[in-house]
Order: structure tokens, then C-alpha cells, then sequence
């Protein structure tokens, strides 16, 4: 293969010649590169550059292109694409990709290009399911087997159907009106004498969805399951096409990027190379939300300004109370979030994670309360000083365990996602909380502080 | 199947009769779920529970179990089992599983086991990897084709043969010494006139990797070429093993979660049904290291204590300008993180990424500067207010963006982790950068501002 290094080599040829308007050049060091990395190297591209390459590919590479491209840039390459070239390049793609294309375009422009394609019947069945289920993940290009073969008829009948790889790992056994009754896979085909019948082989409970199961589902059932593909079957168990096990992968990523991201309020769609401008629009709304949490903040510390002025010593371990309190949350909602996500945490389980999780908050409260507590004492010569800081820094981490197991907890018995810019909220929190902790107990016992 | 619901409800029914020691009724519900859930079941019970549970289990069941088990827990009951029955076990588990759990032991008790084991000879070779790098990820059991073989011959061998189903996908055709020519997928085997040679059939650059690779970037290559398997070769090319597609999307799935686990100080091997007091042991340290970070700002904050008494308002706006600091330098080093562990971010990046996210910082500064200092100047009634507090905001945005890139791509360039403690080191910078800047122009203007 390429190696690495002579991909990276490769791709900077490309880019010279592209720059150089060297088709002849461009063309053999593409044909010679991964798809994968064509897709790559395309999404890195400046945008003249990315007009160029596009020009220069042949439609077996366009539609190879398309199915390694993440969807924003797949949407914008195929928005401009000649019509009848477009049809001629979904022909060739993945099934699901062909779906997802066509489900970006305007309704008229979809229907003029479904006509014009081959695999319409395939596709057709597909456009109605949501992007995001196992409807929209799905392929038709599942090889069907009838009951009543034997392990030859199967051999025989894959050989005249030269199904594609990310197909033919797994056979599905169907009647005469689709309903699943079994799964064989590969292999067992080839280790099995010629003459055995098919239900003999076919394994009877394979595990299913349903159209609208959520993508996130699905690729955690392959995963948990260690499957290599799924097969979709509709309430009455008539199979609608197979999600496959690449697909699943590429979605388990997506997901843990996206919570990533929603945790700390960014926007899912955004990326290391979008644009500057568009990734500034996304990410400021959420920032937005932000800045309502730091005024709640502000307006809480605004409330103790007067004993501020009084005893200046309180402002400067507010930092340390908000932000052992908002830290030691985040450690909280992070590992419950993942913990969502992967289906570690079912709902009966919410009841035992919040007593943990808020356990935890006591027992670094009690440890860095004391701590804490003890270097204001020090610092100001005063026991009053120890109990106003450790008492706002164990008041506060108590809540950060709570918050941080609450707010995922809740926004997911709310069918939201978890994740949704929680980072965002238990910050907010814990800034306000401690600062009214700390402040609040300061006022009390301002007395004895100054 | 056992649809979720059975799942869930045979669950319950599992729990019970092991605790009222019906061990016929235990045995026969934990024999009708899948092994993955049997798993998931063991890893959510009680220490009690959990005895009696593996006390039921056949060597069969038990080697599954193993299969399935995060590494932790696998540990913890291998520890435990007698050294005769381990190695029965191990000799049905799968070859990277057994290598891991003979690692894991004590070296006379992994000999003692290793020399009771019928498949010694194809583990040995296994123990001398590392656990995290594809020699240690690898399965020794992959199928080998000689180069002379028919298409009709190689099937024939795997009749004999009868391979596991993960080893069985993609067959290596290797010379006399081992070394690999080519890489035959079973599809490609099943749709080939029976008579064509072998090595017509076969692709000879397949992507490789050398036994020292990291894991990490084995999964990553797997999911980027879509492969079902990876060959670890030598540097002469000598086949040592494979692994598979099912193990690098478990890789691709932990490696996620030690990104977020790392980005907020919790370590790796945390997880929601650790023990209390094991969970709360593991975060502390952390915390610790971010209470520093929470000193240096209270530092910061006492060096201009004076000023604040003079302008207690200053104190007000600190949530403002830390928190927004800190949220947006967050998002700058998520999206650096997640790039740099999906391979999107190579080393001649790092300038065009460091660039972006300081443009991002400055123009969010930018806005949030100005909307802020319009506020300040609103509630107290004087421009100079306005300038500190938005100003502040600006400078400390910039240097969040700047951070957010700098922490990850840094720690990049050190070959350390972009993402350990990276979200604690960046709130400490923008902490203490935060009141520097607010301080420090106040401390400057406060005649302006009193």
C-alpha cells in the first residue's frame, strides 16, 4: 500500500499540481492515494483548490469520495453537482449515502435525480426514514437466501450475485413474504458440508431494529453485541435492509464527538477546519448562554458588594470555592454522561449514581473543606475565616456531586440529550451556589471577620 | 432474541436467585441471555453477588465472560480463580484476551498457567507486547494461504480448518517464510471461479502495522480505511497476527472515554459502579492539582486586595471575566483534542490551527468585551468601567483561544496525552490571567473608578 509517508508525500504533490493546474498529475497522484484520504486531503483543502480537485476526479472516484466525506462537506459538493452527473455518481454509492444526498436536496431536484438513477427501487424505500435512525443508516444490498436451499444453492447463488463486501458478511434466511427467519453468516457457510440445508446452518434469534430506532441505539447494540452488520425489520419482522458495521463505527465516533462538544456548548457541526466565520457564528450563541450563568454569578456577588468592601480577603478565595466546586462537578457530569452514552446507566439505575456520585461530592468536600479551611485560618489568624471558606467550599461541592448527576440525569428523563451544553449549566451553578455560600456565610459572621 | 425487555426482566430474575441461592434457577436464566449482557449484568452486582454469580458459570460461560469484561474486572476475577481452571478458560477465550490476563498475573503464576494451557504455543509470541499496542491487541488465529493454492483449494482448507468467526474475514496468503504477500477477503474467495489462482484473487499493498503501533492509532486506522481486520507485520513483513475490526471499535470507544475523562482530571480506569470510596480515592488527586491552579488565581486576586476594597464592584465582574474565559478557551481545546485523536490535526497543522482558534478568541472577545463594558459603564455610571471590565474580557478571550490550541498541540509535541488534565491547566490560566487583566487595569484606573 501507500504508507504513510508516501501518502503524505502524495498529497503534497497533489496539492502542487492542483495549484499548478497540472490535471495530468493531479488525476495519477489521486488514483494512487486511499479514498479515505482523498477524503481527506479534500476536506483540508483550500477552496479554490477544493473546485479543482473535484474537476479533476472520475464519477467511480466522486462517488467513492462521497461515501468517505463527513456530511456538511458531502452536502456542499453534491449541491453543485450537475444534476444528471449526480444521479450517475449516486448510482455507485453506498445506499444510505445515495439516501442521505438525496434527503439534502430540494424535493424537486430529488425527484428529478432519483429518476434518473438505476437503483431507484432500492433507494425509494429508504427516503422515508429519519437521517439519524436505523431507517436512514440502513442499505437494501442485503443477499436474501429462501428456507429451502442447501449450503451449495447459497455458494452458487453468491457467486451469480456478487454482493459488495460491506454486504455479504451476513445472509439473511427469508419466506416468500420477506419475514426474517434466520441469519447465516459467511463462514459458517463455507465450514458447513455442501448438502446441509440452510435452516440447519441459519442462526433463528439473530438480534433486530426497527426503522426508528436512533442511530445512537443501533450502534451501541453492534458494538455490545460485537456484530457486523443488523438487520432492520419492520413491527410484522419483514426485513427493510441491514445497518452495517462501518456505519455503526463511524456513528459510535460521531456521538462521543458530538458529546464532547455539547458538554462544553458547541455546536456538533462544527470542525477543526471549518471556515473562521462560521465556526465563530456557531460557538457565540452558546457562549451567550454562558455569559446568563456569569451574570447570575456577578449578580450574586453584586448582593454581598457591601461585604466585599468590608472584608476584600472573602474575594479572593471566591476563585478557589467556584472553582474546586465547578472542577469537581464537571468530573461528576462527565463520567454520568459517558456513562449514558455507552448504556452503562439504565433509569433504574439513576437512584444508585445520584447517592454516588453525590457521596463522592461529600467525602472532597470534607477533604478539601478542611484543607482549605485551615489555610484562611492561617492566612487570616482567625478560626472564623476556616469555617466561612471550608464550610462554602464543602456546602459547594456537595452540590457539584448533586448538580452532576441531576442534570444529565434529568435532561435525559426529559428525552433530551445529556449532554446538551450541560457543562454550561453546572457551572452556572456551582458559580453562583459557592459565591452564595461563601459570601452569604461571610455576611453572617461578618463581625468576626473584621 | 431475548428482545431488551426479556433481557432486562431475565436480569432480575438472575439477581434473585442468586440471592436466595437458587443456583438451578440462576443458571438457567444467565444460559438464555447473551454473553455481552452477562457481562454487563456481573460488572452492576453486588461484591456478594458477584461470587456466587461466577460460582455458577461454566468454563465455557466463564471464558465469555472474559471476552466481554472490561479489563478491570476481568483482573479482579482472574485474580481469584484457582491456576488449573484458569487455564482451561484462557485456552477458549480469544488469543488477545488470554495474553492480557497472563500479563496481568504474577510471572510464576502466568508460567505455571501458561504450561497447563494447550494453546501455549500461539500465545507465548503475544506476551512479549505491550497491552496498549497492536501486538497486544493482536489474535495469533488468523487463516494462512499458500501462494500456489486455487480459489477451490483455499476453500477446501477452510472446511478443515473451521476458523472463529472474527479471524475469519480476510485470509493471508503468506511464502515459506512467513512473509505476507496478499490479503484475500472470504467474499472475494465465494464469488471466484474455483479454478483462479490465489494470487489473482488477492490484494498485495495491504495496509499494515508493526507490532509496537499504538492502539490508538489502530483503531483509527481500521475505521478510516473501513477495514474488518489489520495485519501486524515485522519489519521484513512477516506476519505476527491480526487485529480486528470488533477490538479497534472497542479501542476507538475507551479511547473516547479517556478523552473526556482526561480533559476534567478523572482517570482513565474510573467508571459509574466503581466503588465509592475506590471513585472518590482516584478523583482526589486531581482536584488536588486543580486546587493549586485555584491558589495561583487567589494569589493573583490577594495581590490587588487593596483595590477591591476600594472598588468592591471589581469583585462582581471576576465570575464575568474568568467564566466566560474559561468556557471559551473549553471549547477552543475540545475541538483541538478531538481533531488531534481522530488524526484530523498532523503535525503541519499545528499554525493553521493555533491561528484559528486565536482569530475565534479575539472575536468573541470582541463581542463580549463590548457587550460587557457596555453593562459595566451602565451600572456604574462611568466609561472607565466599561474600558477595564471589556477590556479584560477581550485580553482574556484572546489568551483562551491561544491556550485552548497551545495546551493540546504542546503536550502533542511532547508526545504526552493533548488531552490529560488539559481542561484543569487551561480554567487555571484563565483564572489567573482573568483577574490579572481586571485587576490589574483597575488597580491602574482606580482613580477613574472611585
Amino acid at each position: 500500500m501507500a504508507t504513510e509517508q508516501d501518502t503524505a508525500e502524495l498529497t503534497q504533490r497533489i496539492e502542487e499540481a492542483l495549484r499548478g493546474s497540472d490535471v495530468e498529475e493531479a488525476a495519477k497522484a489521486i488514483a494512487s492515494i486511499h479514498p479515505a484520504d482523498r477524503a481527506d486531503l479534500y476536506e483540508r483543502l483550500e477552496p479554490e483548490l477544493q473546485e479543482a480537485f473535484l474537476s479533476v476526479l472520475s464519477t467511480e472516484q466522486m462517488s467513492e469520495l462521497l461515501d468517505y466525506l463527513k456530511e456538511e462537506a458531502r452536502e456542499v459538493v453534491t449541491a453543485r453537482m450537475p444534476r444528471a452527473t449526480l444521479a450517475l455518481v449516486l448510482d455507485r454509492t453506498s445506499h444510505d449515502v445515495a439516501a442521505d444526498v438525496l434527503r439534502s436536496l430540494p424535493p424537486s431536484d430529488a425527484a428529478r435525480v432519483l429518476s434518473a438513477m438505476t437503483t431507484a427501487p432500492e433507494i425509494s424505500p429508504l427516503l422515508g426514514h429519519a437521517d439519524e435512525s436505523a431507517g436512514g443508516l440502513m442499505t437494501r444490498g442485503y443477499v436474501a437466501l429462501h428456507p429451502e436451499m442447501t449450503v451449495q444453492h447459497a455458494i452458487t447463488f453468491m457467486r451469480l450475485r456478487k454482493p459488495l463486501a460491506d454486504e455479504a458478511y451476513y445472509l439473511y434466511v427469508l419466506d416468500a413474504a420477506n419475514h426474517l427467519q434466520g441469519v447465516v453468516n459467511l463462514r459458517e457457510l463455507m465450514i458447513s458440508a455442501p448438502d446441509t440445508p440452510i435452516v440447519e446452518v441459519m442462526t433463528k434469534d439473530a438480534i433486530t431494529v426497527e426503522p426508528g430506532t436512533d442511530q445512537e441505539e443501533v450502534a451501541r447494540l453492534i458494538q455490545h453485541y460485537r456484530l457486523r452488520a443488523l438487520p432492520v425489520v419492520d413491527e410484522d419482522r419483514v426485513l427493510k435492509g441491514i445497518v452495517t458495521a462501518d456505519d455503526a463505527m463511524e456513528v459510535a465516533s460521531e456521538e462521543a464527538t458530538e458529546d464532547m462538544y455539547r458538554m462544553v456548548g458547541l455546536p456538533s457541526d462544527d470542525s477543526v477546519y471549518a471556515p473562521i466565520m462560521v465556526s465563530a457564528r456557531r460557538r457565540i450563541p452558546w457562549l451567550g448562554i454562558n455569559l446568563v450563568g456569569a451574570f447570575l454569578a456577578a449578580a450574586m456577588v453584586a448582593v454581598f458588594e457591601d461585604t466585599i468592601a468590608k472584608a476584600a480577603a472573602l474575594a479572593v478565595f471566591m476563585p478557589v470555592v467556584a472553582g474546586q466546586g465547578g472542577n469537581s462537578g464537571i468530573q461528576s457530569i462527565t463520567i454520568v454522561i459517558r456513562g449514558l452514552a455507552l448504556g452503562e446507566i439504565q433509569p433504574e439505575d439513576a437512584r444508585r449514581v445520584l447517592v454516588k456520585e453525590v457521596s463522592i461530592g461529600f467525602m472532597k468536600g470534607l477533604i478539601f473543606g478542611a484543607l482549605i479551611g485551615a489555610v484562611a485560618w492561617a492566612w487570616q489568624g482567625e478560626p472564623w475565616w476556616g469555617l466561612v471558606v471550608g464550610l462554602a467550599l464543602l456546602l459547594n461541592m456537595l452540590a457539584a456531586g448533586l448538580f452532576g448527576a441531576v442534570i444529565p440525569l434529568g435532561l435525559r428523563a426529559l428525552k433530551l440529550d445529556p449532554a446538551i451544553a450541560s457543562g454550561i449549566f453546572l457551572t452556572a451553578f456551582t458559580d453562583v451556589l459557592g459565591f452564595l455560600f461563601l459570601l452569604g456565610l461571610g455576611a453572617l459572621l461578618i463581625n468576626q471577620l473584621t
